[in-house]
């Protein structure tokens, strides 16, 4: 185990970064970093900048991912990084601590020598799928997971097309596939992110171990009943779809807490959806997550039961349409205790949370031994101009995030994740 | 008592009358009579084409109402009728039946001789509000519950203002005070109209009294808890807003329920509304009826205390917006007793039944004795094409409306009702 405190890796200058980073794609209103859109270009011209002073060579993969590659002893690749766009009015730390402080291990690492192994930072394109809701589309690209002619549907609110937006970034939807070649070589990826949830905060800590990305069961429920007039219909003859999805709402909360897992009912529509009707129809959005598939297969089956009889209990029926699926993804074994040996030297404890939110790396670990460590977040909060973390606890998650690309490098050069 | 069968009235005549409005301004797609449309100015059109064979005064007054005045020995007056306009795509039954009656009434008084009192019909302009959201725009007008102010903020769905449709039909907004002069010399109103609910179907009976119109409190409740991840806020540190509305749509049923009163969500919207956010605000309505003030206070108190509950389970707060109010309206005790008489004599029994729709009647018994007939409707439903009711149970309800009628002007001509 090589001496992980003898190179020159800054924490402090991944923070300095990220604060210049806020200043030239942020402000009061929050990151303005929306994927395809110029301030993100913007945002990705600061890197260009700082990676223009390093040894590195500069690629954009055919799905817009940027790649910044530091050549090594042998070709065998330590992938790090996370994403620099944001949600609009989103946070300065969402995505953009995990680009910063891979710059800070390529400057450290070039600073250095010759590394053992080749690093390369990876800027993932449109983790968020804000504008055209498809999420983690540059890292699902690289694993092989898009399926094209959902992507050739998709259009933003002003009606612009995926496919005719993505050309102006030099990305061709049918040459997609090519970015998959960027897995060749690749032996591990590390990525450092802001928790996004309340828990860290909740515990008193500020980094830990992330186990790995929670699985995501998403549906949509249609409950049916009689649209009704509000004044003429009895109350014991309705058939209240919004009753129905009132019951199961509240059913599936308790699902979900019973199972340690989420569930949450977050979009809701009904019609005829007039103050002096009763609703004949209402859909509502179910998102389940749990990090364990046994739990999660669990809780969808004791959704779709509480979904029958919270239907049944209204005279209503009730039809299920599969939005989303993507298992859980356990994170590496030699990977997480190197990351809670970093954890460990860094804030002394061995805490470590499963994520609830997907991650670039969720996609990374499908092919390669994947980790990564979160740093807490203010209040919890994410996806917003108040999304925070106290400067402290981004030191330290740079710091072990450095510390367990250290260790991942030396596993890497010395065979152990083959 | 004269004899109220010696008379010409034909209620066969009013269904044929029904049936050619329907060809003239229905189809299969429904009712075309939308208010402030050529297709209800063409209802009105047939309507002023029978109208033309009587000996009547045709008047429209500042509100657009239809005024048909069949003068009689005395200036007293008896006023009857509904209205021709509906809602998009609504029914062939809802208003019209009223207006029919009342044209078939004026027709059999005008065949037997100068009617000891006068007889008004009136086709009330804009009874739905399914345009501008003003409903009971006319007889309001005439009653003197108009708040103009409101009226000159009202816009269509393409965003045509009121204030400037109503001045193709000669209607000027400024000058609507002037229809309250209509309510000179009237001594009572009696309107005949479909239940536009299930209870006389259930019942299996074809026509019943109405004891009046159900009060109305209708609002708007607004949960406020923490949008969050739904992926990273773990269950029991959520402030789920949509969770505390559920929690309030079951109780309000059942306090609805439990006072044998009507309480309706019929509409509802959730910040952020999409899949992957716990709702951090959860806006819906409240709509509550019932035919006596003092349950439907207590049903707006237990829904006070029960929303409080709700917010108060879900770490959520809850703030109240007023939208609408309407005191019940009860019908005048002597022409209840005429309306009962008729119904008996009809189809045999006693039954009668709140309105839980408002009617131009609920306008009417603010002023004047009131009272009302309702046939039955073929599976409840009403505002919709498919809105029935069974031919015989036409024909009854205008044989009731008629007897109710002639009831009526013999207590207006013995001074019974001043």
């Amino acid at each position: 185990m090589p001496s992980v405190t003898s190179t020159s890796f800054d924490s402090e200058r991944v923070v300095a970064d990220l604060r210049n980073l806020a200043e030239r794609t942020g402000g009061e209103a929050g990151s303005r970093r929306l994927c395809w859109t110029p301030e993100w270009v913007e945002a990705r011209n600061l890197l260009r900048e700082h990676l223009a002073t390093l040894p590195v060579e500069i690629e954009v993969d055919e799905a817009g991912n940027l790649w910044a590659y530091l050549r090594g002893e042998s070709p065998d690749l330590l992938v790090v990084g996370s994403h620099l766009d944001s949600v609009p009015k989103g946070g300065w730390l969402d995505g953009a601590l995990g680009v910063m402080a891979g710059l800070e291990l390529l400057r450290s690492l070039a600073a250095s020598g010759r590394p053992p192994i080749s690093v390369a930072l990876v800027d993932w394109a449109d983790e968020e799928g804000a504008r055209f809701s498809r999420s983690l589309f540059g890292s699902a690209a690289v694993a092989g997971t898009v399926d094209v002619e959902i992507l050739r549907g998709l259009s933003d609110k002003e009606g612009n097309r995926l496919v005719d937006i993505l050309p102006q970034h030099g990305v061709d939807i049918d040459r997609l596939d090519g970015a998959r070649t960027r897995l060749a070589n690749v032996k591990a990826y590390v990525e450092v992110h802001i928790e996004q949830g309340p828990v860290l905060e909740s515990m008193g800590r500020g980094i830990c171990t992330v186990t790995g990305t929670k699985g995501i069961e998403r549906e949509r429920l249609i409950f049916r009943g009689q649209a009704a007039h509000a004044g003429t219909m009895p109350m014991p003859m309705r058939r209240d779809s919004f009753r129905a999805a009132s019951r199961f709402a509240l059913a599936a909360a308790e699902i979900g807490d019973r199972h340690d897992g989420v569930t949450t009912v977050g979009a809701v529509a009904c019609k005829p959806g007039v103050v002096t009707a009763v609703a004949g129809e209402t859909m509502i959005t179910l998102d389940m997550r749990h990090i364990d598939a046994g739990e999660l297969a669990a809780m969808l089956a004791e959704c779709r039961t509480a979904a029958d009889e919270a239907a049944a209990a209204e005279g209503c029926t009730v039809e299920w349409e599969h939005i989303f699926r993507i298992p859980p993804m356990p994170f590496h074994p030699r990977l997480l205790d190197a990351a809670r040996e970093s954890v460990r030297e860094v804030e002394g404890h061995d805490i470590e949370l499963p994520s609830g939110a997907l991650h670039d790396a969720s996609e990374m670990a499908r092919h390669v031994p994947t980790v990564m460590i979160f740093s807490s977040s203010t209040n919890g909060l994410s996806h917003t101009a108040e999304e925070d973390t106290p400067h402290e606890h981004l030191v330290m998650a740079a710091d072990a995030f450095h510390r367990t690309c250290e260790r991942t490098i030396e596993l890497v050069r010395a065979g152990e994740l083959d």
